[in-house]
C-alpha cells in the first residue's frame, strides 16, 4: 500500500492506495468521529462490495446505515441527493455520522455534497471504485450536483476524511468505464508531466489490459500531481483550473447530448482533443502534437471526435462554465505537450473551424 | 450608523446599522468582486424595495439579476431554493456574481445557502428587512433549507461579505413580525446578558411603539454578543450552540404545526418559556424567575405557551435536532437569567411535566 497525504490550510488527509483495501476498516476507523456510519452507493456496485464493507464495519461495532442510489450520471441531480438526506433522517443520522462514498465519480460527488450540507456539515470518505474516481474525483474536495443548465453548477468544497483506493475493486469495471478513467490520467500527462505522458503512450495496452503494476503507478501519479495542484489551490483561484484540461468542451458535451449518454471520461477525451487542436490553432503546439494526443486517446478506447452541435449551442452551454469571468470563457489549452496554461477567450471562426475539423 | 466588525479566522465582515442605509451603495460595492449582483427577495419585500435597491446599484454600474420568491417558512425548501438557480443560469451569473439577500430569515437562509453553492461559492451580501433578521440570522453565517423531517438540516456555514441593517426597513413590518424578531433579542438577554434582560423589560413598550433609539440599540447589542460568540466558535464546535436557547423545542413547534403556521421567533418564544420551565424543575432557577420570563414574552406579544403535541411526537421531532449526540438531546437552558448552559439529555417524566403545563 502507498500512502499520499493531502495538505490543505485547514486540514490533511490520507489517499491509500493498494490492494485488498475494502475490508480493511483499520483504514477508516480513525476517521470516524461516532462509530456511526452511512454508506452511498449504487445499484450497480451495491451487489458487489456493499455487504463487504458493511460487515467489516459492524464487526468493529459501527452501526450502519445504507443508501442505494439509481446509477448514472443522469442521477447526479437533486432528486437523488434528497434521497440521501431522507435516509440519513428517517435512520436518525447525527451531525458527527460518518457518509462513505462508495462507488464512481457521481456516487463521490453527490455523497459529498450531501456530507457538506448535512446539518451543516458531516464527515465523509471516499471508496471511489472506478479508476476515474481513484485518479480524480475522489480526490480534492469538488462535490456537486449537476442543474439541467450546467453540469456540476450546485456545489462544495468539502474535503473527505480519507480516500481509499482498492485496485482490486477496478476487477469488475466495464470496460467503457476503464477507457473513460483513462482520459483523466492522460489529462494529467497532458497538462503537467511530459514524462507520464510518454509512459502512458508506451503503457497504454498494460492499462486496458488492467496490468495490476500498471494500474497502480497511474493511479499514484495522477493522485500525487492533483494533491500537489490542490494544496497550492483548493478553492481554484489560480492553478487548479488547469485541472479542467478538456472540461469546458467536456461539460458542454454531456449538458448537450443529455447527461448520461457521454460518459464524463468520453466528454473529456473530447474535449481535450478540441484543446489540443485550439492550441495548435493559436501556434502554442504544432498539428502533429495534436495527432498525437488524438492517437494516445483512441489507444485508451476512448472518442477522438466530439458530436456535431451548432456552435451557438456550443457557446450556449460554455457560458455556464464555472471558469467564466466577465463575459469571457477561460479555455485551457496546451502551451505545450505537458504544461497548460489558461486562455481568456477565443475567436469565433477559431473555435467554428477546430468544432467542424474535430465532430 | 453604527458598524461592528465580525472577525473569523478565515474571514472579517461588517455590520452595519443605521437609517437611510438602503440606497447608500458606497457601502456595498467595496464587496462586489465583480460589477454584477443578484438580488433575491420574496412576494412580501420586493415591491417595497427591490426597485430601490436595483436602481441605485444599476446607477453606479452594476448589472443586477433580480429574483422574487414566495414568501413564508413554507417556501424555505429545495423546490423554492431551485428557482435562485434557475434564474442564475438563466441570467449566465457568473462564479464571482454577488447575491443579495433583501428580505428576512427566510430569504437570507436561502439566499446564503444558494450563494454556497452556486458553483461551490458565489460572494453574498445580507440586507436583513425584518427584527428576527436583523439582530439574529443575517449575522453568523448560519445558511439553510428545511427538509420535512427537520428545520434547518440541510445548509451550510457560509459567511456574508457584509451585513447592512437598515432600521428604515422596520417601518413597513407587520406587528406580529416584530413580536416574532424580539423573541430572538429577548434570547441574548436571557442566554448572556442579566443587564440587558433588564433593559428590555423596561423598554418593551417603546420597541413595540418602533421608537427608533430603543430599536437600534437593542439590535446593536443583539448583534454585538452574537459577534463575539460566532467569532470564538464559527462552526458550534461549543459555546455557539447557546443560541439556540428555546430553539430545540422551537424547531419541533414549527415542523410539527406544519413550517409557517408558527412564525419562528414564535416557536422559539414558547420554547424559551420551555427551557426555563426545565431549568426550574432543575433546581437551576426558581419558578418566579419561569414567570418572568414568561412575563416579558407576553409583553413582547409572543406566545408563552406550546401546542399541544402527544410526547412522542416532541420526542420524534427533537431527535433530529443537530446538537443531538450519540442519541442524547443535548438542551439549552439557563443556568441562571443571564447565562446559559447545556444539559445533556432530560428525563421524560421532567419533560412531559413541562410539557404539560406549558402547552
Amino acid at each position: 500500500m502507498i500512502t499520499l497525504d493531502l495538505i490543505l490550510p485547514d486540514t490533511r488527509y490520507p489517499i491509500h492506495i493498494g490492494h485488498g483495501l475494502l475490508e480493511q476498516v483499520d483504514l477508516l476507523l480513525p476517521h470516524l468521529p461516532v462509530p456511526k456510519a452511512a454508506i452511498v452507493s449504487n445499484e450497480t456496485v451495491a451487489p458487489l462490495y456493499l455487504a463487504r464493507l458493511r460487515q467489516a464495519l459492524e464487526a468493529r461495532g459501527v452501526a450502519c446505515l445504507s443508501v442505494v442510489l439509481p446509477d448514472g450520471e443522469a442521477h447526479k441531480d437533486w432528486q437523488t441527493l434528497n434521497r440521501i438526506f431522507d435516509a440519513l433522517l428517517s435512520g436518525n443520522a447525527e451531525r458527527k455520522t460518518t457518509l462513505i462514498a462508495l462507488g464512481g465519480g457521481v456516487i463521490g460527488d453527490m455523497t459529498g455534497f450531501a456530507a457538506a450540507c448535512y446539518q451543516r456539515g458531516a464527515p465523509f470518505i471516499q471508496i471511489p471504485t472506478t479508476l476515474l474516481a481513484q485518479v480524480d474525483s475522489s480526490v480534492g474536495g469538488k462535490t456537486a450536483i449537476n442543474h439541467p443548465l450546467g453540469k456540476n453548477m450546485i456545489g462544495a468544497f468539502y474535503q473527505p476524511r480519507a480516500v481509499i483506493a482498492d485496485m482490486d475493486l477496478l476487477a469488475t469495471l466495464p470496460e467503457r468505464e476503464l477507457s473513460a478513467g483513462l482520459a483523466e490520467v492522460i489529462k494529467y500527462g497532458l497538462l503537467g508531466d511530459a514524462d507520464f505522458l510518454a509512459w502512458l503512450e508506451a503503457n497504454m495496452p498494460a492499462l486496458r489490459a488492467r496490468d495490476s503494476t500498471a494500474l497502480q503507478y497511474a493511479v499514484k501519479r495522477s493522485c500525487e500531481m492533483k494533491a500537489v495542484i490542490v494544496a497550492e489551490d483548493e478553492k481554484e483561484n489560480g492553478v487548479r483550473a488547469l485541472l479542467n484540461l478538456g472540461h469546458t468542451f467536456g461539460h458542454a458535451i454531456e449538458a448537450g447530448m443529455g447527461y448520461g449518454a457521454w460518459l464524463h471520461g468520453e466528454a473529456v477525451a473530447a474535449g481535450m482533443v478540441l484543446a489540443a487542436a485550439a492550441s495548435a490553432e493559436l501556434g502554442w503546439i504544432k498539428q502533429e502534437e495534436v495527432e498525437r494526443v488524438r492517437r494516445l486517446i483512441a489507444a485508451a478506447g476512448l472518442p477522438t471526435r466530439a458530436p456535431q452541435m451548432p456552435v451557438e449551442q456550443w457557446l450556449s452551454l460554455m457560458a455556464h462554465d464555472k471558469k467564466v469571468e466577465a463575459g469571457t470563457i477561460r479555455f485551457v489549452l496546451l502551451r505545450r505537450l505537458g504544461q497548460a496554461a489558461i486562455q481568456p477567450g477565443l475567436d469565433i471562426t477559431l473555435l467554428e473551424r477546430i468544432l467542424r475539423a474535430n465532430s
